[in-house]
């Protein structure tokens, strides 16, 4: 059967005659195709004819194509009309601007606008220090991205990439009751990036960099940060490795074993990877041996760009060399942030006992929990189709509304750190098992508790 | 009496003594004093003490003080707190930005965000036109400014700025239900504000220019409309100019004039001035005399930057030398955008007959109106207070959302003079007199007719 869901949805409108038994044939052709029928509804009814709107989770373009066909086949029946319930709701896009407080007098007017704005100008010019409390800089993040990264697809361009910052800023504002309001920038330059981004940074609280391809994403945040006194947050590196490293703390309890003990594997060394093993080091794992599609990083090895050779400094104590076969032997821990197949059964079972495998590629792990699971102890997986799914919304929500409530000028190791604690204690001791490492996507505590654990740890 | 108004209400907390007769004499105080008491709210009552928050629009800060003080001497009372209701009512902003729909499932997350959104991204990437249809393009506009002419304020720079341009957001919204969002601006450079807001563009619909100061309005505003295809449009001379003609267009036939018959004078040539004067060509007066702080302005004057020669060329046809004693002789219209006090009751009494003033400059027109309105025909200013107020929200919420539902590429001299007709036309000629030439800002009729009319100039 096809692997459908709501992504692929899609509304067929069917003009039927009144004819007994003609809607259990197109469910029959639905349901035999593999389709997943959801609401039906009646449009309208006319002499001898009905019109419905049938709602089916489809594979995909070419499942929904078959499902159309065949249903344009049957006798006493038309095919009006094929929505895209995805498309459809993307119309006019996700978000919108808002008034906090209605404009229906002259009274409200003279106080919101002029003349009586004028005085909260002067007070704000008098001491910029109160745009913090009398503007929307109190509670807005812009995220900003130039379309280089964006998901799988790659380098599709700003335009192309508004969908998901939009997305991105439904998430900031449903789950973490922040504004945030996607720029999308029509430059891929670094230093025209850095430089538009502080040109607009004064309506803003803080930054979420998203989307931005390796290696300039790391010159962005580190001079953003230098040159603005509000926080900047590559969510693609730090709320990663937040998430991941949450799902750790609790994955560890499970197998009973300690961060200072285990031997780690990180596969793909990109942003995501190596912001995850920066925090696997502060949280005490002091072996971790990278890869990248060459094999193991380790000191000296030919072929590294500058961020690769850092990586190998302060990783691979034993300067392990070769693959995965070599790397993963005796592993405790397989963090994944590479692509599809990247680690075999047969690699997988000679790591230790009780191995921790979190193969995050989307939307293709590293290695299939199918496949895996009946050898692990603890899988998590960047979906939201099987146990354990490490999404960064359960970071950046809470981090953000955080550090703009205690206004912190930058996000600290310590702040990141508390966070993915905090993550991590929303799963309760009794709760804890191999298939709940990580609290739910929907789970509002989250937030709340992150944002608490970050303004703790801010000082 | 001080001329009180909501822009300077206040809230005073007081703590009395159940005792008869004391909240009279606070009462008595307030007005004496020439306060305007609002609402009286019962905070709480504890034995023998009643603790009230009442609210009093004064005319400003030294008003506010001389009330608190002569309260604080009452025998019995106790003020405890005073709040500033503008400050307080814009604490944490006033705008928000909200989901169009809510995220409750995992369904509607994997249709607004992963694995969902990815379609609607290639859609747009195969063809960028989308964005206008499926991201919020479809209905955004950005309000920039470099906050180097805020209000009467002046340079105050971008975080002072911020409150003006939430409120001009809020506008937008409440009376054309266009999204707005401000971006202002950490740089006063010309080539800078437009390196940024091409590079912002991607996300918007359209940019409303705001409060940046002459002569780089100009020049930014003309590059950027060459160089994006949204349309550009300050507001501060277009959306002037469009509201100014609007009255005109009221004002001259209560006075049964025409514009090509009339003589026109134009106080302050600067960005404002300049559009009106255009918009005043483009109506069919032939004969308008622009004034600068030296004099009029003719072909071959001295002093004169290259803006001002080009308005020579167009205007003054019989090159009237002098100041406005010359100038505003026999002039059927006086057209300010300069200061307070340019005109003087002598120099109005030698005008034509019927003669129409527009002092527009704010807060202080360029003459009262309570020295001029026995000698006119009809009078405007930019007030609230009197009858006839040309405020700019008549136009720049219903030229955008007419705009932006056209996807005009920008706003042409037509779209203009078909806004400024639509404002006109919206009062009825029943309703036409000397003092109802322009609708009032809150006759939600005004954007949906500008918005139709501008459609319709759209080819």
């Amino acid at each position: 059967m096809p692997n459908t869901g709501a992504s692929h949805s899609i509304t067929i409108r069917l003009q039927m005659d009144h004819q007994p038994g003609l809607f259990a044939k197109v469910a029959e052709i639905i349901g035999r195709l593999g389709g997943n029928i959801g609401a039906i509804d009646i449009v309208k009814i006319t002499k001898g004819k009905i019109t419905r709107d049938v709602t089916v989770d489809t594979s995909g373009d070419d499942h929904k194509d078959e499902i159309t066909e065949q249903l344009s086949q049957l006798q006493g029946l038309k095919v009006l009309h094929i929505s895209d319930r995805v498309l459809l709701m993307h119309l006019g896009g996700k978000i919108e601007v808002n008034s906090r407080f209605p404009l229906n007098s002259r009274d409200e007017l003279s106080m919101a606008y002029t003349p009586g704005v004028a005085r909260v100008c002067e007070a704000i010019h008098k001491d910029p220090q109160l745009a913090h409390n009398l503007t929307i800089k109190k509670n807005t993040v812009a995220i900003v991205s130039d379309g280089t990264a964006v998901l799988g697809l790659g380098d599709i361009g700003p335009e192309a990439a508004m969908p998901v910052m939009e997305g991105k800023a439904m998430l900031f504002k449903e789950f973490g009751g922040v504004d945030a309001f996607p720029i999308c920038l029509d430059t891929t330059d670094t230093e025209e990036i850095i430089r538009t981004v502080k040109a607009i940074a004064p309506g803003f609280g803080g930054v979420n960099l998203e989307d931005i391809s390796a290696p300039r994403c790391f010159e962005i945040e580190r001079r953003l940060q230098e040159e603005l006194n509000i926080p900047i947050f590559h969510d693609d590196q730090h709320g990663t490795a937040i998430v991941m490293i949450a799902g750790l703390i609790n994955a560890l309890k499970v197998v009973n074993k300690e961060a200072k003990d285990i031997k780690a594997v990180v596969a793909g060394v990109g942003a995501a990877g190596t912001a995850c093993t920066k925090m696997m080091l502060d949280l005490g794992i002091t072996n971790i041996i990278g890869l990248d599609r060459t094999g193991t990083l380790y000191e000296g090895r030919d072929n590294m760009n500058s961020s690769k050779i850092a990586y190998a400094d302060i990783t691979n104590p034993q300067k392990i060399k070769g693959g995965m076969d070599e790397a993963i032997k005796d592993a405790d821990l397989f963090v994944g942030l590479s692509g599809p197949d990247v680690l075999s059964l047969v690699q997988l079972k000679t790591m230790a006992r009780d191995p921790i495998i979190f193969a995050m590629s989307n939307p293709t792990p590293e290695i299939m929990p199918e496949i895996a699971l009946p050898h692990v102890a603890v899988m998590a997986t960047g979906r939201s189709d099987y146990p354990n799914q490490l999404n960064n919304v359960l970071c950046f929500p809470g981090i953000f509304k955080g550090a703009l409530k205690c206004r912190a000028k930058s996000i600290t190791e310590e702040m990141k750190l508390a966070a993915a604690h905090a993550i991590a204690a929303t799963v309760k001791d009794s709760e804890r098992c191999a298939d709940y490492i990580i609290p739910g996507v929907f789970n509002k505590d989250v937030a709340r508790n992150v944002s608490r654990a970050v303004r703790k740890a801010h000082k």
